[in-house]
C-alpha cells in the first residue's frame, strides 16, 4: 500500500489530508505547530516528527504551506524535506509558490534522486473540504500518474504540463483575474450603493446575466452579511497579485488593471483585513467598517 | 390591441423590434436611416415617418439609440419623440443613457402628460435576437405593467425601480463590473500567453474554478480565434465606462480598477477597435495584432 | 478712465480685486454673499448689486467663479452677466472651466455684440496675492490688449492663444501635472516614512536634484506640519484632474497615472479633505491623520 | 596622508577619481580593463593590481560598478575586496545596488573587522566630472566622517543615514518621484498636443508656475526634438519603479500612481525603448514614433 505524507495543516492542508485519511489512506501528517495534527490521528493518520522523517518513510509527500519562504523552509532547513529524500521518492508541493522557488526546490529534489511535481491548486476552503480542487501540476510525470489515487480524492479535476513552474504560472493568472475581478466587483457594488441602489438587487441581476459566476453569488451574499470569515484569507490573494505582477514586469506585460486591484489588497492588508477573506477588499473599497 | 412604436434600428433595436414582430404585435417601425426598416416591414411591421409621428399613432413606444446625444437628440429635435406625446401615451428608453439625460428626457414625457420608463438592458446581440434580455427598468409603474407583454417577448426577465435613473445607474454599475472583467481576463491571459501557457488551456482551468461565467467562456474562445466581430461594440463599452467613473466621481467613490480599465478601452478606441466587439480590448493590452 | 467689475470673492478673487483696488483703478466688485464686498468698499471698490448691473456698468468685468455650474449660472441667470452685455462690452472669466462651458459663454457673449476672453489662471493664494498670477488666455484679441492693466497688476505673465478653450485646455493640462506630481510626491513620502526615512531628510534630498521645484519646498513642509491650510483646494484640483480626464477621453489619450491620482483626490474629497488644500491628499495616501 | 583607492572606471568611476587625482590626494586605481587605469596615472595615480591589493594598501577604498553581481563579484571573488580587509579599513560602495546585496556585502566587511559605508549617488556623467553628486550614504559614521575631504571632491552635498539599506531606499523614494513626474507630465504633454496646444507653449507655462523643474525644462525640449539618448537608460528607471514597488508592497504603502507608472515604463521597455533615455516613454504614451 502506497504511503502518503502530508505536509502542512492549515485550512486547505488539513481539509485535503483529511479527505486522504478519511479514504482510508496510509498517511504520515506533521505540522510545524504539532497539535494541528491531533484531530487527523484520531482519524487514523499517523504522525511524523520532521519534514525528513515523513519524506523518508512515504511513497510520495504532498505538502502546503502558505508561501515561498515557507516552502524553502520546509525543503531546505535542517530536518527538511530534501533529508529525507532518496531515489524514486516522490515530493508534491501544492503550495503556490513563485517561479524561481519551485524550479530550486524541484533541483534540488531531482538532485538527490527523487521525482518532484508541483501542483498547486484553484479552489479554496469549501472545495477543499468537498474533494473539489483544481490541481495544476508540472513536472515529473510518473509521478503525476502515480499520486492520481490522491489526486482524485482530494480534486475534481487535475491538469498536466510539462514544465515545472508552469502549474505555478498557471495558478497565478488565474488567481490574477480572480483578484481583480473581486476588486472590479467591490468597485462596482460600492458605487451602486453609494447611488442608492440595494446591494441584493445588485447581486440579483448579476446573476442574470453574463458575467454570472460562482465567486459572486457566494461573496456577494457574504459582503453583504459582512462576514468575511477566511476561505482564502487576503494576505495570501495579495500575494498572488503580487508575485503576479513581479511575473508580468519579468515578461514585459503591463497589467495597469491587475496593478490597480494589488494596491487595494495592500491597503485592505495594512488596513487590518489580512486575516480576513480576500472578499474583504471591499471594506476598504467602500469605506464600510 | 396595443400599438407599439419602435425608434431605432441597429444591432439590438432590430433583433428587439423583430421579436415583437414575429409575435404578431402591431408595431410601427422608424429609423433615421429609412432603409433598416424594409426588413421588418417585410416581416409585418408598419413605417412611421417621424419619431412624433410614430409616438403620436402608438400607445407604448420604444426606442433604443447608442448614446445620450443620440437619446435627446430623438426626445427633443424638430419631429421627435416629445411632439407626438399626449397624456397617457407610453414612452420606454431602453437605451443606456446618464442618469442627467434620462431625468431631463423623463421631465419632459411627464411634462407632457406622458409616462415614462427607462428601461436599459443587460444583454447584447445574442440575449436580443433570443429575447432573452434582462430590463433594468425604473419610472411609472403603470406603463412598466402594461409594457409587460413586450417586454416579456423581447426579454427573460426585469427589474423595477422605483425611481427614473435608477435603472440606468444599475446598468452603469453591471457594465462597470464586465468591462472591468474583460481587461482583467485580457491581462490574465496575456501574461499567460507571454509566459508560454496556452491559452485555451487557461480557458479550461477558468472553466473548472469559481470565476467560471459565461462571458469568459464566450468570449475567450472568440479571442483565441481572433474573432471580434461585435456583439456589443468596444466604443459603447468605453462609453459606459465613463459614465460609470463619472457617477463614481460624482457619489464620491474611488475606482481605481475601474479607471484603469477605462483606459485600456480608450487607447482601444483610439487604436482602432471602436467598432469591435469590447473584447477587443484584448489586442491592444497584448500588443497581438 | 476704464471700468472694471469683478464678480466672485472667495480665496482668489478676493485677492485679485484687491490688487486692482488698491492700484487705484475704478472697480465695481458683486459676490453672491453680499458682505463679503465689504473689506473691498472699505478699500475704495464700488458695491454692485447683480452680475447684470455689473457688466452693464463697467467696460471690461472679470469673474472668478468655482466650478463651471457657477460659471454658467453667473452668465446665463436671471439678473446674469449676460443681461448686462451690449456692443463692445468684455467679459474675461478667469475661472477654470471646462472648454463646452466656457465655449457656450463665449458664445451668448459675442452673440450680443460682447467681447469675450477666458483667461483661466495658474497659481494659488499666493500668487493671487502677490499678483503674480499667469493667464492662459484664449479669445478676443482686442479684449486681451484693453484689459493688459489690469492683468498686470494681477498677474506676472499673460499667455494669449488664438481660441476661446485653448486656455482652458492648456489650465487643465498644467494642472493635471501639477496634481500627479502631487500624489506621486505624496506616495513617495508615504512610503519613505514607512521604511524609516525622515520626510524632511527626503525633502532635502530632493531639493539637491533634477526634480526640485517650488511646489515640493512649499508644500513638503507644510505636509510635514500637518498644515493644509487652503491656497489651492482640494475639491477645485479633483474638479480639474476630473475635467483633464474627460478631455482626454474625448480625445482618445489614454491617462492610466493621471486617473490613478484622481481617485486619489476622490477618496480625499470624501473622506473629509474637500476644503483643504489639494496637498491634504497625503494624508489619505499615508492613512496618517 | 590618507591613502585612497578606487575601483570601477566607467564613465561615472572615471570622472570621480578624476577629480580625487586632480585635487592631490593620493589615490590608487583599478579596473578589471587595465588600459583604463592609464590616463588617471599620467595625472598622479598609483596603479593597483588587485581590488585585495588596494583595499590592503590603502585606507579608504571608493567602488563604482555597475550591477548587484558585478558589486558582490569584487567583494567576494579571489583577490577581491574582502581579502584585502583588515580591522579598521574603510570600504565605501557608491554603486546602486539593490538592499539584500548591499547588506551582504556590509556583513562581510564588518566581519573582518573593517567599516562599511553605502553610498549611492543621485547625479550622472555630468554632475560626475563636475563634482556636483548627491551622496546617500548609510552604514559607519566614522568613515562618512573620515571620508569627508573625497566626498566633498566628488559631490556638492552628501547625506548620511544611520543603517545600510538607508541610503539605496532614499535613492528609490527620489527615483520612483521622478519616474511618475516624467509619465505625469508625459500624460500632460500628449493630451495637449492632442488637443491642438503646441508643446513649447506647454513648455513655456511650466515654468512660470510652481512645478517648475530642472527635468522638465530638459527633458521637455529633448521630447519635443524627438532626441532620447540615453542619460539614464529607461531600463534603470523602469527596475527603480519595481523595487520601489516591492518596497511599497512589503512595508504595506498602496501606491496607485506608481503603480501606473511602472506599467507604462513596461510598456516603454518591451516596445523597444529599453535603452533609450527614460523620457522615451513619451513615445509610449502619447503612440508618436
Amino acid at each position: 500500500m502506497t504511503k502518503y505524507g502530508f505536509l502542512g495543516l492549515g485550512i486547505m492542508g488539513n481539509a485535503m489530508a483529511t479527505n486522504l485519511v478519511n479514504a482510508g489512506l496510509d498517511v504520515t501528517v506533521w505540522n510545524r505547530t504539532r497539535e494541528k495534527c491531533a484531530p487527523l490521528v484520531v482519524l487514523g493518520a499517523r504522525q511524523g516528527n520532521s519534514p525528513a522523517e515523513v519524506t523518508g518513510q512515504c511513497d510520495i509527500t504532498f505538502a502546503m504551506v502558505s508561501d515561498p519562504a515557507a516552502a524553502s523552509s520546509l525543503c531546505f532547513d535542517s530536518e527538511g524535506v530534501l533529508e529525507g529524500i532518496t531515489p524514486g521518492k516522490g515530493y508534491i508541493d501544492v503550495s503556490t509558490v513563485d517561479p524561481a522557488t519551485v524550479l530550486r526546490i524541484a533541483g534540488a529534489v531531482k538532485n538527490k534522486g527523487g521525482r518532484f511535481l508541483e501542483a498547486p491548486v484553484s479552489g479554496s476552503k469549501k472545495p477543499a473540504e468537498d474533494g473539489t480542487l483544481v490541481f495544476l501540476c508540472g513536472g515529473d510525470e510518473t509521478l503525476y500518474q502515480d499520486a492520481q489515487p490522491a489526486l482524485q480524492l482530494m480534486g475534481k479535476k487535475s491538469f498536466y504540463f510539462e514544465n515545472v513552474g508552469q502549474g505555478a504560472q498557471m495558478k497565478l493568472v488565474i488567481n490574477m483575474i480572480m483578484g481583480t475581478m473581486m476588486t472590479a466587483f467591490g468597485e462596482g457594488l460600492a458605487v451602486g450603493d453609494k447611488a442608492g441602489l440595494k446591494i441584493v438587487d445588485i447581486l440579483d441581476v448579476l446573476t442574470q446575466g453574463a458575467v454570472d459566476n460562482p465567486m459572486f453569488r457566494l461573496k456577494g451574499l457574504q459582503m453583504v452579511q459582512k462576514n468575511f470569515s477566511p476561505a482564502f484569507p487576503l494576505k495570501h490573494m495579495q500575494k498572488d497579485m503580487r508575485l503576479a505582477l513581479q511575473l508580468g514586469d519579468e515578461l514585459g506585460q503591463s497589467l495597469f488593471t491587475t496593478g490597480a486591484a494589488n494596491n487595494w489588497y495592500i491597503k485592505a492588508r495594512k488596513g487590518g483585513g489580512a486575516n480576513d477573506d480576500f472578499s474583504a477588499v471591499f471594506k476598504y473599497i467602500a469605506d464600510q467598517f
